[in-house]
């Protein structure tokens, strides 16, 4: 990475970008499938940056908590990887772009279901090792925390009864797997540990970690803990990079180039290989679903500090 | 009708047209997602024609039981109709041609479910009136036995577990119409009074009842009672000619040219309007999942004894 | 069919559903994808009736003229039976709704073809026999002559020259079909005998005497000539029962009950087997593509006069 | 890029990369739609890298020509972003994975088209500049030339007939697209232009000189002539990472992470950004349409020496 200017002034950088992209929220429109987002304040903007030297950089309302939603898709991911292995996992999953969940006609499921949709992340749900179900989840949530670099993360309970009493198309979704012998076990519980894993809260800060150690390839810089096998990140790095931004992924790796994944709760995860973690939060969405003003200032940070994968 | 033999000679034309097509069944293979179902006989055949005078025809295996499966979509619509009207239904429902459940973009979900698929008839047991459970399933059996003109029938609850148990991809499809506001109520209540319905055990005699009072607009020629308005009649042939044949309704229509509805189980009700109802039993199906000696015997009764609709 | 009024009232009946459902052309628009279609007054009403007894009954513009658009499909279709018979015609094209052309995958191209399609029709125009295309046209010329029973029936050339001009979609079509061998021969030569079939000019009262002689199995009853042979007529009524209103054909059977196909000129042909022709024309058109005010003068002139097949 | 060996050795190392990866060919089928393609030989194999620095290595088949095929889509993609610059290009264009074409439902024809598939493609060869039809082929031939370090580069006239003459499927995307105001012009003038950059014949070591320029952002290392504008570069990468492999370009950048595209004839061109081309030929394809030991030695050959972006 050629930066353009000194670290130090990454904490400036922040602030001009952020300001200068923020009246993109009136474009947007927080998601309002259930209360607890509709609640969200659209002129909430947070931002954090965290290398692997240690330094934070962050702006804004950085330690406000929001759901993770989708963002847990990578989550889920690892997990299924570390606990069964690429070729099971891909195996199982496509690993194509796909249209939205339902568009497909019988005998091209494999369109549905890459890591980053609903309904890969409906099998690998269901692919999580654990003796029941109390125990799967805790796997997530300890998970999670490891990679948030925060023993605080829980789950907004909240959040997690209105996406349960509110999805019907995921348990749709979850009955077509089953149907097609895609999924096996009591689609109650995978469906909760779904609902429950999309409603961990995080904030910015927390996203800049967890990208971070994907970042650094599993292993936290701080403390040189393994969190994942090495092997792993460029497999994860990959997924985020063609399938994270939902379907304006092809447009966002040419304009930001960098493995991300967002969710409705206005997140975006997004990392700099062997470098940096970033996390971005900003409940007003675009319509496909991506936080409008996390994609801009994404743009912009990319672009200053010389960020895409690309050059 | 212009009949081009005497009544007299109908018992005799049966036999030699269920001689002339048996060789057909060789052709296709009983339903086999249950085992119920699989263990069916390929070679049995049974055929009834009871005409408005009261006149019964049969041949063959006109009285062995098997389950009514999607001509029970009838038995619902004309309840749905007589609860709401064909205004409160036909809004809830498409009346075009669809192609198979789940091959749609959102937003053109109209195409799903017209009221002979199982999308449109799952939408329909959602609307059946009563005050609990119970009270649905007998009004829907109780209507059936007056429709079949046989107080003895009931449900084969080996196959209704079967049929419950295999039966996720309805349950996808009930998700869904849930989640596009489609339908209401407890998923588990709809899809059980529909998997119930499916469940009916009928003999080919009954179906011809059964199309014997819809041909004669809810009347009971016998008994002189209404069974469901006159003022329907007309709707639910209609619905019959243009959909009741699953995707093998305008190659039909074109053959056989009469209403008429096909169930996996191997069972076609067809009907004659102000004329007579038709039953047909023989369960090895062709790909569309229709009985395929059922079919061609209804072509041949409907060339000999001139009955198509366009003459 | 067992009508409701003395037929010499017919005069004054037709003009009181016309008077009562004009009102409905406010809710249309006619075609505007050529200037000469746009140029249409949508306020232009016109209908003919014609029975097998030579009686004629008309009201409004039934003189008018207008193009002939998909209905030229039926005379097509007819010629394509009467060329190759049923088996090679309906080997070639589907015999099942569709959706619009190109919302297919490869391999169900199936669906794309009934005869009563853009598809299906411009196969039947690649497969009309001629020894060059003047004669291929000539025999659709003159057995649309034969049908409406109006020697001075010609092309309006400023419509075909339109209609190929902007008929793209249509050469896209032609090209798709061959390229997946379903036609041969000179695209150019076909399109434009397609092109030209729809730009025919016929009045109301031409697509009455059209009616008739297809009610009529072939037979124009006035001078006892066989226009078309009677073994055809059920399978080309069947064909407009089934798909001859566009994707409003399930509804339309429901409401109107009778054999009929439409154009976007505005007309509609419909017929009452054995017994009359009816033409109507209107130019403002529903979003499906039918004449809006056409559809609701049929609908109150099947039940008045109790035309509907399924009585 | 931490290279794992001496470039000295870098020889040997596509000679044995080849040897392990040749079997695959038995597992995939030459390109059959026109004879000149289906007599290519199997068991041919060529692959050059050419880095930045001047140095060629080679081995096999690497002087071999064969078609272009869907490489020139980058070609083509260039040029149209010189001409036109990227905003009027993606305005144009998705920039979001596709299915087939044709298989899509009218109003979501933005999924046709991203610059790599044929319907992207047909449209840029409709906005490339020149006064007529010579210029706009000379200045394709001219700039694959110099992209390409080749001055001898040209056309095979065999091919570019064969693929004129089977061409229907691309004539119907061309008319589609005509039909919905994507395109203007001469149809035939257009896919004349893209049948012949089609046909544009390369090797392996032409491959490997465009992805070099491509790789280094526009400028020939070698004369530091600029070939296109440095700021195009991205994009281009971008595109070709994201499309560049068909149906399987997720998995692809999975396996071998590097911008690529390509072609029916066999061709890959690979580019490690800032640093090399590679040019593999193998003519036996995958059902995607990819050189099934042309992407086997990429996985290799990425592996061996961490090519991938992801590290």
């Amino acid at each position: 990475m050629e930066s353009l200017m000194e670290k130090s002034d990454y904490g400036a950088l922040l602030k001009k970008i952020v300001e200068r992209n923020m009246v993109y929220n009136k474009l947007g429109k927080v998601a309002s499938y259930i209360p607890a987002l509709a609640r969200s304040n659209p002129e909430d903007i947070g931002i954090s940056l965290w290398d692997v030297d240690g330094n934070i950089y962050s702006y804004g309302d950085y330690d406000k908590k929001f759901t993770i939603q989708s963002i847990s898709k990578v989550v889920g991911l690892i997990i299924g990887l570390m606990d069964h292995g690429e070729d099971y996992i891909f195996n199982k999953l496509s690993v194509e772009a796909t249209r939205e969940a339902f568009d497909f006609v019988e005998g091209s499921l494999e369109k549905l279901d890459n890591p980053m949709t609903n309904a890969g992340a409906i099998t690998i749900c269901s692919l999580i090792k654990g003796d029941n179900s109390e125990e799967k989840l805790e796997r997530v949530l300890s998970f999670t925390r490891k990679l948030c670099g925060n023993e605080n993360i829980g789950i907004n309970h909240k959040v997690f009864l209105s996406e349960k009493e509110t999805g019907n198309k995921n348990k749709s979704i979850a009955y077509l797997l089953k149907s097609m012998g895609k999924i096996q076990g009591d689609l109650d519980e995978i469906l909760d540990l779904y609902f429950k894993q999309c409603s961990i809260e995080v904030s910015a800060r927390d996203l800049a970690h967890m990208g971070l150690i994907i970042a650094n390839k599993g292993v936290n810089p701080e403390t040189n803990e393994e969190i994942f096998p090495k092997a792993l990140a460029k497999t994860i790095q990959a997924a985020m990079t063609i399938f994270g931004m939902y379907n304006e992924s092809g447009k966002y790796f040419l304009d930001v180039g960098l493995p991300s994944k967002s969710g409705v709760g206005g997140g975006i995860m997004a990392l700099v290989p062997n470098t940096m973690g970033i996390g971005v939060y900003s409940p007003a969405l675009n319509e496909r679903g991506n936080s409008i003003v996390g994609i801009e200032v994404l743009k912009d940070l990319s672009k200053e500090l010389s960020l895409h994968l690309l050059g």
